[in-house]
């Protein structure tokens, strides 16, 4: 069985060029014991996954260069000689942007497919879901009857979010850029819909929406987004700081207006986390998303490009804001 | 009996200038029935007078004009008639810069002076004492083994709080301006001390110093510091932001190196807080303090300029960085 790959095969500087990547046919082995052969049916892109590509070592390693890009995918298992999965199963994996693989049968997880399609465990019941409600839950800990402002609202972690954060009760202003973005935003039920690239003024657009300023500020874009988000956030406000786009493809450091002193002026708490440093609270996690799915509040929300070989495309895509909710990529 | 007190005579844009103060003499009454007259011994400039200097309401209201400015100060009791309180009995008030005054006695608040001298309960056992610790015990959650910085480490908070963060069990990394600050950064026991205004670049000079980084951060300059700060927290690590005095004179928004993606990469936490949302953990405080001191392990340290008509000159010396430990005004 053959299989399409996607390969790195220069660590980048500044933004994603399509000379990064190469798409590579594979022969994939019989599995042998122990080991499941699965086809894919939709893998992740991710913001996260820039980092990756710096070939820096963060909080996770680089991607290997000349070798398959790791990530997130679901797939259908095709044949298995792994005790407990069978043709036909569906499979999570981390094995990454390819169309089938050979692996161990431990190196995939099994998913309940019976309530939710398979993608949905790419989104808003997975990695993408959870931390949305880390940052809610745990970091900004958003109250019934509090403002939140959600920025990057369409995408992934966002349009889960907004959701997340009207099902506990909450009043939602969510930024985005475009008013196609700003119509959807509305549609998933924010209270007040931004579009930040018609104003040059964002703590004067926010300040507008919610005079009396956020108690929450979920931080996916950084830049002058952080900046307006001091101005706004109350006292005794909450920032959790769980991406910056807007500041992953700069080659040389941008510069900021400096009003930091909110942070103290206003007793301001700002965290940064990484969702796999929260998983203790994934059984909350499911607990709160079925009863709110049976209620009726969550939709998931998806944009999906078509075969293997766009996947670079959009992997770069995110950072042109082309998603509205979860980037996946079908193949 | 005759008192020379400080006036703000108009709101501060910029530095603090000669012309916004005048020394008014008044004649004091003499106490009615719940009153007591106090002379000042000491009283206290602090850098967050400035913000009460600006006339713009923050957390607490701006100083208010054609009065006597408020604050800190110890006195003597020279006559009495408020039940609890006799002459020569030291006591608190926040009733300010002047040199005497009558008041209610249940506007002052009587300090034991049999251990510690009365103008302590100004510095290392008073709020200034209690900043640090606020700041070190519960929002950097200082462990033993671990590395903080202190940032002003010669100031007031700075210098108690190194004492504080040895006494816990700390390794500590301090800065200030200037050799003779840093020589005296090493009499009160900091572990490294360096001077910033003898590098162009603070990040390279701290990780000279301690090369793994730094657990917890206390911020009381903000600008460059902050940049520097997050470039040297470790993974989780915390800052506590309790002033950013750098910035405070500044008439225009400054600007700033972006490296906010550093809170997300590394997971941290930056929390500003005043010390009177903290008042709770004083009876843990005084009890630490106590232990340290009857263990030889705290220093009180004090700048002292003499007479009530220098006020305003050391509160300006604070942004000069004149004062090592508490400025002080002797009366």
């Amino acid at each position: 069985m053959k299989s399409r790959e996607i390969h790195l095969n220069a660590y980048l500087k500044g933004a994603p060029k399509k000379e990064n990547y190469s798409v590579v046919e594979t022969e994939l082995p019989a599995p042998a014991e122990g080991q499941v052969t699965v086809r894919n049916l939709y893998i992740s892109v991710d913001p996260y996954m820039r980092g990756r590509m710096s070939g820096i070592k963060t909080y996770i390693d680089p991607f290997k260069l000349g070798a398959v890009m790791e990530g997130g995918a679901v797939g259908e298992v095709v044949e298995s000689r792994f005790e407990g999965l069978k043709p036909g199963d569906h499979v999570m994996s981390m094995l990454g942007w390819r169309e089938a693989y050979t692996a161990s049968g431990k190196a995939v997880q099994k998913i309940d497919t019976s309530l939710l399609p398979p993608q949905a465990f790419l989104g808003i019941a997975g990695l993408t879901g959870l931390t949305a409600y880390v940052g809610i839950r745990r970091i900004i800990d958003l109250q019934a009857g509090e403002t939140m402002w959600m920025s990057a609202g369409a995408g992934a972690v966002g349009s889960a979010g907004i959701q997340f954060a009207k099902a506990m009760g909450a009043n939602v202003v969510a930024t985005a850029g475009g008013q196609e973005k700003c119509d959807y935003l509305k549609t998933i039920g924010a209270d007040h819909a931004i579009d930040y690239k018609a104003t040059d003024d964002l703590t004067a657009a926010i300040r507008a929406a919610v005079p009396e300023g956020v108690d929450g500020y979920f931080e996916n874009v950084g830049g002058t987004h952080f900046t307006a988000a001091l101005n706004t956030l109350k006292q005794f406000g909450r920032m959790a700081a769980c991406g910056m786009i807007q500041r992953y493809n700069d080659a040389e450091p941008a510069s900021i207006t400096d009003n930091l002193t909110f942070i103290v002026g206003k007793s301001l708490k700002i965290q940064g986390f990484i969702v796999s440093n929260h998983l203790d609270i994934q059984p909350e996690f499911i607990k709160d998303l079925s009863n709110w799915m049976m209620a009726g509040k969550i939709t998931p929300a998806e944009t999906i490009m078509d075969g293997i070989e766009k996947a670079p495309e959009a992997f770069t895509g995110l950072f042109a804001g082309l998603n509205k909710g979860k980037m996946l990529v079908k193949i």
